[in-house]
Order: C-alpha cells, then structure tokens, then sequence
C-alpha cells in the first residue's frame, strides 16, 4: 500500500476505492459515537508552510476525531522558519517529533521532497500549483455518497479549467470510473490538450450544464486577463443562480472546492442539490480514513 | 434552554443563575480532579477574526479542560481567510468540522450572523462594540463566589462608561439583582442614559467608591480625548492605590476584565480585595459550564 | 527539587542526572508505547513571545506525549499582548488557566521574573541572550545516548564561542563531568575568559577536531563581522565536510543545535555519526521529563 499521499497520480482504481471504503468507515464513526481513540497518543504534525484555514482545520479535526493530538504551525510568518533552514531540514526534525505530517507548501514538489527525507508518513495538502490529493478524494468521496456510485457519470467542470490544479487532478481520477465530461470554460481558460487524451467529453463557453449528474463549479481569477471587460463579462455568465438549478435534472449535485466569492449566488444554498458543505464536511472522513491508514490502524 | 451564546440580553434571572450554578460544579471538578472527561472526542472550533489571546487561551483551556479537542486560529492574518470569501461560508465549513463554535470578530452583530447560519452552536467571544456575554457572566459568577451572593449589592464601576461594552452589559445584568450603583467617570464618558434607565445609581466624577461592595474597575483610552491634557489628568486621577484600598470595606472586592495598564497600581496585587486574576481564573469554569450546556452534557 | 526551569546554573550534578534518568524513562516510553497517560487532564500553556517554531513544536510534542493537552501562542504579533500590558500580568492570567508554562521571550531574565509572580511551573525555552536550559539537558542527554557516559570526554565546540549563549550553557554543564574541552573558533569570536575559568581546554583558529568524542558544531552569524570578506572567510573554513568527518574517531559524534545552514554539508548527513537529527528528537524525552518533574508525576 502507499506509504505517502503525495500525488493522486500514484492512486490506482484500487487504492482510490480502498480509501474510500475506509472513509465510509469513518462517515460511521462520526455518524454514531462522533470519535474513536483509534489513534490515542500520536501526534500529527500540520505544517502549513502556507496558510489554508480549511484544509489545515479539516486535517486537525480529523485527527482529533481519532483521538490523537495535533502539533504544528498555520503560516511560516511569525515562525522562526523564515530563517535559512532547508525545508528538508525542518521536515527531519519534525518528523523527530511526530508520527505523521500534514503538509501545505507554496513549491511545486515540496511535498515529493519531504517523502524522500522523512522517517514518518508525509500527506501532501497542497503544493505550489502540483497537485491536492486529498481534496480529489474527498471529491470522489462526496461523488460516491450523494449519487451513490462513480461509474458512468456526466459531469459538468465549470470554470477555470487551465490552471485550475483541483480540476485536473479530478478529471484524471474520474477517467478511471468513465466519466462523460462536459467542460464549460471560455474561450482564454479551456481545458489543456494533455488533461482530456483518453476521454469522453463535449466542450463549451456558455453556462450550459445539461442533464449533468454532477456540476463542479470553480472560481474564475481576475489575474488570468489581461482586459477587465473580458473578465467582467466572463464573471457575470458563469454564475449558478436558482435559474440554473431549475433546469438540472432532480437526482444531481452541484459541488465547488471552497471558497466561494459569487459564482454560485446565496439563495442557491437552501437547494438540497447544492452539496459545497456537505463536501467540506466529507473531508474530515476521507481525512482520518488517509491518517488511519498509513499509521497501519486502517487497511 | 439557550441554543447559543450570542448577547447576554437573551439570558433570563433563571438563565444565568441555570449558568452559574453549572459554573460551581465545574469549579468543583477543576479544584479536585483539575478535569473530566464529559466532552471526549468532542472539537470546539474556536475562530478569533480578531485577535484576543485571554479569551481564546480561557475558552481552548475550558474545552481542554472538559477533555475535548481544540482546532481554529488565533487571527485572521496568516490565515487564507482574508480571501474574499463571507463570514457565514466561513462559519458554515467549520461548523462541518467541529462540535460548538467560538468566535470573536470585529463586526457588530457577526456572532447573531453566525448563529443564523451555523448547524452547530456559537458562543460570542465579543463582536466590535457589541456583546462579550461570556465575560459578563464570569464577572458575575466571579461576584457570586467572591461576596457569595449577587443580591442587594453596591457596585461601583469606573472609567470609561460612556463606550465599555463590558460595563454596559455587565449593568444590565446585575439590574436583575437589585444593584445600588455608582457610576464613576469624567464627563465625557459618563454612563449613557439608555443605560441608567429603571436604575438605582449615583454619579460622581471624582474616583470616590465610598462603600462599595464591588468596584469594577476599567481603563481610559486616550483616543477618547480630543486634548491629551484633559486625557493626562484624567488618567492621573483615576487610579486604584494601596490609599484607595485603606478607604474601602473589609468585605469588598476589586475587579478589572483585564489587561490593565496602569489605572490599579503593582502594590495593590498582593491585597486579597484585589481579585483580578482570580476572575481571569473564574472564566474557565463559566467558559465550561456554557460548553457543556451547549452540548447538552450539563444541565 | 527545583521548582521551575530558570537557568541551567541552577541544576547541580545531581539534579542533571536525576533529570537525565527521568528522560531515559521516558525515551523508554516512546520507544514501546509512544506515549503515556500520565498528564491526562492537565494543560500545559506554551508561551512563545518570539517564535521558535522547532522549541515550540518539541514541547507541545512532549506534553501530548505525556496525555496533556497545549494552549498558548507562537508569536507575540497577531495577539492583543502587543497592547500595553506587562508580561508579569500575562504569566499571572495565563496560569490561571494551566498546570505549567513553557515560555520564550526576547529579554534577558524575563523567565526568573515569570516565576516571581506565576502559580505554576515555569520552564524557560530561552530568554533573550541569556538562558536556554533545555536545550543545554537535551545536549547532554544526546552525548549520553550516543556515546554511553559524560564523563572524561573530550569536546570540540566549534564556531562563535563568544556570543553563544547554547555554548556557554553546555560548557558550564560539562564542567561538571570533568570533560577536556577543544575550543575552535575564529580570533574574532574566541572562548570569554570568564567561562574557561577552572577549564581544562585547549584553543584553536583553524577547524582541527582532533581525536574529539564529541564535536559541537554552532552557526556563524554574519552580523559579528564588520568586514563582509572576513566573514566569507570564516564561513568558508568552518564548515564539516565528509573529508572532515574521515580524520574523525569511530565512536564519536557531530551534534549542533539547529537549525544548520551549510556549516555542516549535506553530504555528512547519512554518516550514524552525524547525530543531530536525534539531537531533535532527544528533546522530546528530556523536556517530558521536565514536564512530568515539576508536576510531580515523576521523581
């Protein structure tokens, strides 16, 4: 089995499901008794070398959900890690102090260099513009317990679809389960060649979602254009309002990693369709099903 | 019962003695077995928009103390939360994460806001100008366990009257108990008369506490003053010494809601009247009982 | 026993091994269970007015080690100490919420004045230039690992001998185990007389460790040299290198107290003599040790 979480390129169908097996596990514990003293007296260590209050949150939590305890820092602003110490210094101690790392950093590939040097289990949250594991599974999570299945999907991606780092890690991970895409993104921010070899999928600029199962909104970033109009004009159009939604088809959802500013409007939330909170809850689950796992209390 | 802790004008007489008399039982527990086990496998979210090391350290060592966990952040710098993302999403993803919430923020009615929107409860921790309901209710726990009763009382309160949240809310409170008051303050901040109505009260801008049972003590800041003289004078005047002291009862005590600079001189620390820090300490037991209440574990 | 950790001054030979046989128990702990249960329910405040994050880290380890739990902060910005308040009035507030206080502060003796006003056991990690006594016990615990005994050893310390206040502190620490010291350092940066006193030693401006069992390797900062080619010069000379480490003993050990820039090379670091990532972890054991002393737990 893994030893690391680094890349959800290194997940294969099988480990992919097996994580999500041990998450419905989870989903029991919190369901029922709230907590376990799986792991009572280990230390997760939760070094975010750049701050991201959820992902951090949902980590500790998870940890604390299994009864463990939490050491760590939110910023390396106001630590004393802004001095010159190598990261791969500061994970090797760390790991002096800990069982298991929960790591954000703002380098590309930070996370692949701590695995090489730590004597403890690395989970990579986030680094640089590479790759976020854990929020892929914790997407395929809430895929797999609002639809019931990953099979055969129609999933909409709305959005930033050429930078956007959550989306291409999801739609590899969504290949494995045949997924029929639907990737809605103007013209500037369509979908790379390199992400869509080897899938099905339709393409378009307007907000149409069809009859999508699952519609996967992210944020579009004033920094990709160059001319405000064009943003402005982009900004106002891809927006899922109620409009939106009376057009989907009853049994689907619509998702969105956090946060969100106004590309899904407020009166939206009440939808039952609308799981965005429902998803950063599947996170803590998916989580302790990942931090179980690789201290071998979980297989 | 109260579902969250949001403005102590939500707490009936019944209510808050309902609080104080849990706060004695987690005394108990505190200065027997110094901790319990009640909350287990519980998280409190403790969420400081704005920073406010006291009240968060007494709010995570309650939880700490109830044998629960802790996650949040010490400030909203440092973490990704100066995004543009609302407080009410903010509010809706930890409360996926955790069991109860606490919260200080500098937006007038942001805890109520909170509580709109949150699937779990808040406790307000102080909102900009507006409530600190848990401190008003540690200073009257901390009046009960001092004086032993809340009855009949002479409570002097000194300062700034005219902006302290902390007075104001602790006025209203004690008007439920029959308070005799005696509002000290220079003219400038002397105690609005929304305030003072239905009271019992004399008002005096010397610092003269004659025969107070209680004198609450707070600080003067100078951005009050237009004129730094008239802030000098005043500051000069308004001071607790070892002098002040010789005037007062044997059975009397002196508070402040902390930090001080220097309106109670060092030298009166060691005089057991002086009880400030005791009512630092005796936020733990009220920060508990209202956890534990909210969570249903004490009733 | 004593009844804080002020200054390692203060630690006779005995105390030193009374507190290194407490942390072998606990590095047993480690080691079997990996942690205990024997500070269930107590709290320890970890006070840190001027980040440390490795100090920190390895003291909030310890605690959750020992079943405790951790309040406190990393830095004084993003808190409301920043405000007028004196650190004696926050050494009284915060222990009135906890069992025990690890602080650092930049003011020399700031750590003595906390255990004038404080209700708990203080435990310095480090005042201004002054003191860093764990840090000096967790040094002597690793020699004692490594190498089997204290005494009679012969010890190379390397690099700014003037200023370093972790240098003095072992040395005065060693003095006791009768060790043979080597003292290597630029002219510029040389032994004070007043800690070779009663010593016996010899000097050195070139990096030769000689038949050393012990070669303590520390930081040169660039801010001692008014001229930067001086500088550039020393940084240069004193650094360990593989070839270094072949004139080396066998059984003898390279420790420095981290964080390391490039006075040691990379490449050294897969050598078993290189022991300054146990060094870290060393910490953990002796500062639980610390802990579980002064609350009483452990004798």
């Amino acid at each position: 089995m893994f030893k690391h979480v680094i890349s959800i390129k290194d997940f294969s169908h099988k480990d992919i499901d097996l994580v999500l097996g041990q998450a419905d596990k989870m989903l029991k514990i919190l369901n029922t008794k709230g907590s376990s003293d799986m792991l009572h007296g280990k230390v997760l260590a939760s070094l975010f070398f750049e701050p991201s209050t959820r992902t951090r949150l949902s980590f500790e939590a998870a940890m604390h959900r299994l009864g463990g305890s939490v050491i760590g820092f939110s910023d390396p602003k106001g630590t004393s890690l802004k001095k010159k110490e190598t990261t791969a210094d500061t994970i090797r101690t760390v790991a002096a102090y800990s069982d298991i790392i929960a790591m954000r950093h703002p380098m590309d590939g930070a996370a692949k260099l701590a695995s090489d040097v730590s004597t403890v289990p690395i989970i990579n949250g986030g680094d640089g513009s590479h790759q976020h594991p854990t929020q892929t599974l914790l997407d395929l999570f809430t895929i797999k317990k609002e639809l019931g299945t990953l099979n055969d999907l129609k999933i909409a991606i709305v959005g930033d679809l050429r930078y956007g780092r959550t989306v291409h890690s999801l739609v590899g991970a969504l290949k494995q389960y045949k997924a029929d895409f639907r990737f809605i993104a103007p013209e500037l921010l369509k979908m790379p060649e390199e992400y869509k070899k080897g899938l099905k999928y339709d393409e378009f600029t307007e907000l149409d979602v069809g009859d999508a199962d699952v519609v996967y909104m992210t944020r579009i970033q004033a920094e990709r254009f160059s001319d405000a109009t064009d943003y402005e004009k982009v900004r106002g159009s891809y927006v899922i309002t109620p409009k939106t939604l009376s057009t989907m088809k009853k049994k689907s959802i619509v998702m969105h990693p956090l946060p969100r500013v106004d590309e899904i409007s407020w009166e939206c939330d009440a939808d039952p369709r609308c799981v965005y909170f429902n998803q950063a809850f599947y996170g803590v689950p998916t989580r302790m099903a990942l931090i179980a796992m690789l201290l071998g209390v979980a297989k």
